[in-house]
């Protein structure tokens, strides 16, 4: 154990070193090296697709479920998408070295800030092995280094991937140690790497419930967390139920494991009766499973092959994570309002309505990530939003807040021009 | 002690439940608030220097050394200040509800950021009072609430001033509950007070070191720090030997006992002879004591009158807080950049340079939350640079940097207008 805490300290050290001349990497080299990465994920994609099918079978062998055999499986067009998506992170503009609010003051004194990398980030990830490309790719593009930290089901697939990023980024002129990664998945390691914080400047857990938790509670070093999402849909009575329907329907069943996803409906008395039927019918097409207060159940009982569950107290509140919707029936904008502020965690939320007092209301009330009105919560996503991709969803107030892409991967400094002046 | 808690618990509910509604107090309110506390404080003069009197006679009778006697004290053209500041506060634009990096994506969504307070601000703070204004003043106006809990030395003076903000804010609507004040001064408590991440939503110390490690290592909500100040300034070989003189005065001993103030001189080689006695002369006369090293003690023995000490090896990245200059000659710029990245605390560091090279690699390489060509550290303050105040001086690089003004105590949410969009 003492010999894997000291080969991780050195990866740490290693990343902190090489995060010193990151910060001073021309835009051409940090491009360039995500063009080599793009290039190489399919030049080498039968190494990669290899390493990956060792990883699925052993998984398979294990009893993994099918959502997570599919998270972790690759093949050439999820190579080709991921290729794809480096490709569109090259093309953003370098957050490093922007300088913002900068003025002259009374004295002459020029005062502005300067974005600047962080310096290392740790990433804390479970099984899939696309976040070993997308975390360094947006690492290396805002002039941090990176140490990764992936799951034990996806260690030889994300070997692979780590060994093509390294690769392809010292060719274009990366320095060595930028991207480093633990190959030791033991889990007593992690809180050593947790205690890091003198070579680690930002630890993102991106994962499980489980896994974030512990992340927030055991590291000595910043943490931006989420990925806990439980997000409401708020039918107002002035919707159109078109698009309340087809939004529920994409929120929830689009891709039901993923935190944007949608958990609970709540509708106004007014609509309910014509609005609960469209969308329960349209649920049951995929199979979903709604669980109703009283009077969404009283107005969906008599529709037949729906898969309805009385709520209870613990349905308000959860991340099903699953084809399961939680209804409830609302008198009024207040009573959702107040319920979301009760029972959401703070990611996405969003209203569907035809009034514009009723949106505005929801917009500046509503305290979370993301706020919409009239589309669905599954856009919270740095991909959807215009960021190229991203590290996570924080769902904390502080430094970043919803998807978090480049920016939020740089802090700034103030940096000051004087011509000999003290102060009075 | 159980009762204590409890009352501890009823104040920072009772902010919670303030700051739903101060987010949306109009600009208008809320800079009225800041005219009647701006008043109040002259108005209401007497009470407040009543109340400072009791407080300074205990502690000179407890034999409190005469700096932070000085800290403690509040006369009338102090208070005057303190209403000036609180003015010009007022006069600042609001911060929340700024809408930012609005756009529409191809699908038509149009996506942005919208700023709003970060909801409960704690304040864990020492001696000067004039804390109890500054910090609600920049909560009150970027729509937090805040709980404070100043020192026991204050506890008379900062009742007393956190009277006249309630009354005064309260009469301009401002919601009750929103600016809390803690009497129990047990320190028992704090660790209580750290615990309330349910309430408090962000906690900033302000004091000695001691104070800001206790916060940062118990408090289980997120913590904005700084305030140590290993400060340096590097002379170099181009410099104008008067503006270097002239600013080095001024940054050891304008204010000798602020986090802001210079700790160490790294002077280079070729200027040494020259550049080094004139300075000590300079600080001769307000009798600052150099701990120097080898080469610049060769330098200056010669000279008489000055307070010359060897420097020992704990001199280098010392905060002194007082009026001595650790003095060390150096070969390059190269030298001194490693000085201050093995050194400095990421406060405040400066460079003195006549050429336009060695001023750019220095701004640029130095990591810390203020850099400086030709002027003073000094400088590294809310007020100075046009933030109208500050609650602190961050030397951490997530959330804030440098001097915490009105933006820096608000966070952004997403805010999205759709039209039916579901996600492909």
């Amino acid at each position: 154990m003492k010999s894997a805490v000291e080969a991780l300290e050195a990866k740490a050290k290693a990343a902190k070193a090489a995060s010193h001349r990151l910060a001073f990497l021309s835009t051409e080299v940090k491009n360039k090296a995500l063009q080599n990465i793009s290039h190489d994920l399919l030049f080498r994609k039968s190494e990669i697709l290899a390493a990956n099918k060792i990883d699925y079978k052993e998984a398979e062998a294990s009893g993994m479920s099918a959502v997570m055999l599919d998270r972790l499986m690759l093949n050439s067009s999820r190579l080709e998408a991921m290729a794809q998506d480096v490709l569109a992170v090259a093309a953003l503009p370098d957050p490093v070295g922007e300088v913002f609010e900068m003025r002259t003051l009374p004295n002459g004194l020029q005062v502005g800030k300067k974005r600047v990398p962080i310096g290392v980030i740790g990433a804390i990830y479970e099984s899939r092995p696309n976040v070993t490309i997308d975390i360094p790719v947006l690492c290396l593009k805002s002039g941090n280094a990176v140490i990764l930290r992936g799951g034990k089901e996806a260690i030889n697939s994300n070997s692979a991937l780590v060994k093509v990023v390294q690769d392809a980024a010292t060719k274009a002129g990366v320095p060595e140690g930028a991207v480093q990664f633990v190959e030791n998945t033991d889990r007593a390691l992690v809180p050593h790497l947790l205690k890091m914080a003198n070579y680690i400047d930002l630890v993102v857990p991106r994962g499980g419930a489980e896994l974030i938790k512990f992340v927030t509670e055991n590291a000595c070093m910043p943490v931006v967390s989420g990925g806990i999402g439980v997000c409401h849909m708020y039918v107002d009575k002035s919707a159109d139920i078109k698009k309340a329907v087809a939004i529920a329907y994409n929120a929830k069943v689009q891709r039901p494991t993923v935190c944007n996803a949608l958990d609970a409906v709540l509708v106004h008395a007014d609509i309910a009766e014509r609005c609960l039927p469209a969308m329960a019918v349209e649920w049951a097409k995929a199979g979903v499973e709604m669980h109703c207060d009283k009077r969404a159940m009283a107005i969906l009982k008599k529709k037949r092959s729906l898969k309805l569950v009385p709520a209870t107290e613990k349905d308000w509140g959860k991340e099903f994570l699953a084809l399961i919707a939680a209804v409830k029936v609302v008198d009024s904008l207040d009573e959702a309002l107040e319920h979301i502020e009760r029972y959401g965690s703070g990611h996405s939320e969003a209203i569907i309505t035809e009034e514009y007092q009723a949106a505005m209301r929801f917009l500046n009330e509503v305290d979370a990530a993301c706020v919409y009105v009239n589309a669905s919560t599954r856009f919270t996503d740095g991909g959807q939003f215009g960021l190229g991709a991203e590290v996570g969803i924080s769902t904390q107030k502080l430094h970043a807040r919803g998807p978090m892409g480049l920016k939020e991967l740089t802090t700034y400094k103030w940096i000051i021009f004087g011509s000999g002046q003290v102060r009075p």
